[in-house]
């Protein structure tokens, strides 16, 4: 194991070098998702084709989700809780976790949990209050474009709804110890203490459906891999109030623009593309930013092709912007072979998330009179 | 400095030691009660004697009383902030601090806001959440009964009020490290993070009525010295969240029966004397239990005297059961002399306790019905 590989930090708060999946399967002991898995997915969702996330491995990974769909199977079904952090814009990294995670509300017909957490947003970024306030109900509109079923969909903000959260999140946090925090989270003693106390609050909603509904329900996450620390808390903890360990299905992270170390984010200096871009500024993005796998001039590429590992907008289309899994083949044989040049690729590519933005904002747009209707009612 | 001096652990999780006012006066910064101090609270309450448990130094240091007295003659009226940590039955040495704030309240003519910190006390120690609320109601009676004025008067319930309560705790959780928490009450990385949390929601009522009241108003916490710790970093943050830091005025501890060590506790295996308890329970205590000054044999007693510093029936009289200054002095000088016997002071104390409460269980067998009015309206 190189000493790059050795470097690779992921947690919630921290991405940082090339990401070694198969190495983070074995660190943070989740489940590959294997034939099996897909398969009984498959069965239950019927004639229907497993979403190409799935079929391509970009949701990679899991916990108990044998357990999960084989209660499902049995009538005992599950609720999804999943969230997101308003502290900026959001970007195509968010929204690939979203758009699956429709999919999966969509397939399985159930209930679906999103957390805004706001405090933590606040504890950790240097923003005021009103600052992460703004992003919560940017982000909201976002989520509300995705198209999730309003009647299934029930928005927690963790400031908003801390009437109900933080007596829960106590229950928890009276079980875990700084030392835990300190292990799952590179935190030391200068964090502040809303920042050791938040993983609590995150452990919520995998039980909150539970109590609101008075009986045991099952809980499945969909999440990007970084967030595991905190449920694996979570899961630690759970059982011991009474409720079932909720399973997870976790996938890799969207390349940055820049390349393929870390993760795509909207803080960095080269910021992702965000939700709100214009076709132009994506054309803009793409063009100037994206990192090529291909060769330094035209007549090199021809003749010895380019490498769609590292080519970022290779790496978009097959994340999450090129559903056809033939085209995509197709694209892939012949950047490597030369014939597709750069250029053209990413054009093709600008095209792909431009059409899908178009549709997203449009949506978006007709997002705002409708957030009353997607908040959880206490 | 004696080693059982150094030994002196005050704290609000831990009073240990022989507790030596002078030098947590010292230590912890204090600003002692002094004449000037006296007479400006005297002038403001007019013709009235200053309470006796001023004139007699039980309360006996604060923070900022100059400026927030002053800030009173200008007609910029404080509010009151105090609490009471629900875990168990409340002690005459709690009463003591909140008959002493009815006082103020009734002289000043001002709001009252009284914390039932619930959170804390789940956290703390090891009882369920359930029996926690059921101790919050048992205290809320004793409280009541003490006389507030409700219309003035508001109970704060943190895990009821963690609507309001938890988006302003996580301002000041902002600003406060692990590294202090661990200075101010001694903790370690073995604390769970719910309780390194908890000073937060401690600071929430010192500012709360200037965000209801939609201006800055002063404050002034009176409480026992060992909570000191929660103010001091409380006093801290709170200018930089644009309020006032808050003034305190504190007592000292009712001693335990057993003596002069530490302080009246009901978690102790020797309970203290507890609000609830009938005549004869305060017979059985007082004469079985509290340390007595006199000598050891009635002969020796007459010719020697006792000493009237670590009786613990004496102290009772003092802090908090004999309000009359020529009675006490009278007591005071026959117990030296050896006029007064052990067994004649006792029951003297005795008579003075059973009499206090016996009025006080008249007005809490009224209570239950009043709490709505006195729950904080949000």
């Amino acid at each position: 194991m190189g000493e790059k590989e050795s470097n690779m930090v992921v947690n919630p708060y921290e991405v940082e070098g090339k990401v070694d999946y198969e190495r983070l399967i074995k660190e943070f002991g989740l489940e590959k998702i294997n034939e099996d898995i897909l398969k009984k997915i498959k069965k239950i969702v019927g004639k229907e084709e497993l979403h190409f996330m799935l079929r391509r491995g970009i949701f990679f990974a899991g916990r108990d989700l044998n357990w999960v769909l084989g209660e499902y199977e049995k009538g005992n079904k599950f609720f999804i809780y999943t969230g997101c952090g308003p502290s900026g814009p959001v970007h195509i990294g968010h929204l690939m976790t979203w758009y699956f995670t429709k999919w999966l509300q969509d397939k399985f017909d159930v209930e679906l949990y999103f957390q805004f957490t706001d405090d933590e947003k606040f504890l950790y970024k240097d923003l005021s209050y009103e600052e992460i306030q703004k992003w919560t109900e940017e982000n909201m509109l976002d989520v509300i474009a995705v198209g999730f079923n309003p009647k299934k969909t029930h928005f927690i903000i963790d400031t908003k709804h801390a009437g109900i959260m933080y007596p829960e999140a106590i229950k928890v946090a009276k079980k875990i110890t700084f030392s835990t925090i300190k292990a799952s989270f590179g935190f030391n003693e200068s964090n502040n203490v809303g920042s050791i106390f938040y993983t609590a609050m995150q452990a919520v909603p995998a039980f909150l459906p539970s109590i609101l509904k008075k009986k045991k329900i099952p809980c499945l996450i969909p999440h990007a891999v970084d967030q595991d620390p905190h449920f694996r808390i979570t899961r630690d903890i759970l059982p011991k109030l009474g409720y079932y360990k909720p399973a997870s299905i976790q996938c890799s992270f969207l390349p940055p623009l820049t390349g393929s170390e870390g993760k795509m984010s909207s803080s960095e200096s080269v910021k992702g593309i965000l939700s709100t871009d214009s076709p132009a500024e994506v054309k803009n993005k793409i063009n100037k930013y994206a990192f090529s796998g291909g060769r330094d001039t035209i007549e090199e590429h021809r003749k010895l092709g380019g490498n769609t590992e590292v080519d970022v907008s290779f790496q978009y289309l097959r994340h999450f912007f090129e559903e056809d899994d033939k085209k995509l083949a197709q694209i892939e044989k012949d950047y490597k072979s030369g014939k597709l040049s750069t250029g053209e690729l990413k054009k093709y590519t600008i095209e792909k998330i431009n059409k899908f933005l178009g549709e997203h904002q449009e949506r978006r747009k007709k997002a705002k009179t409708l957030i009353s209707q997607y908040i959880l009612k206490t």
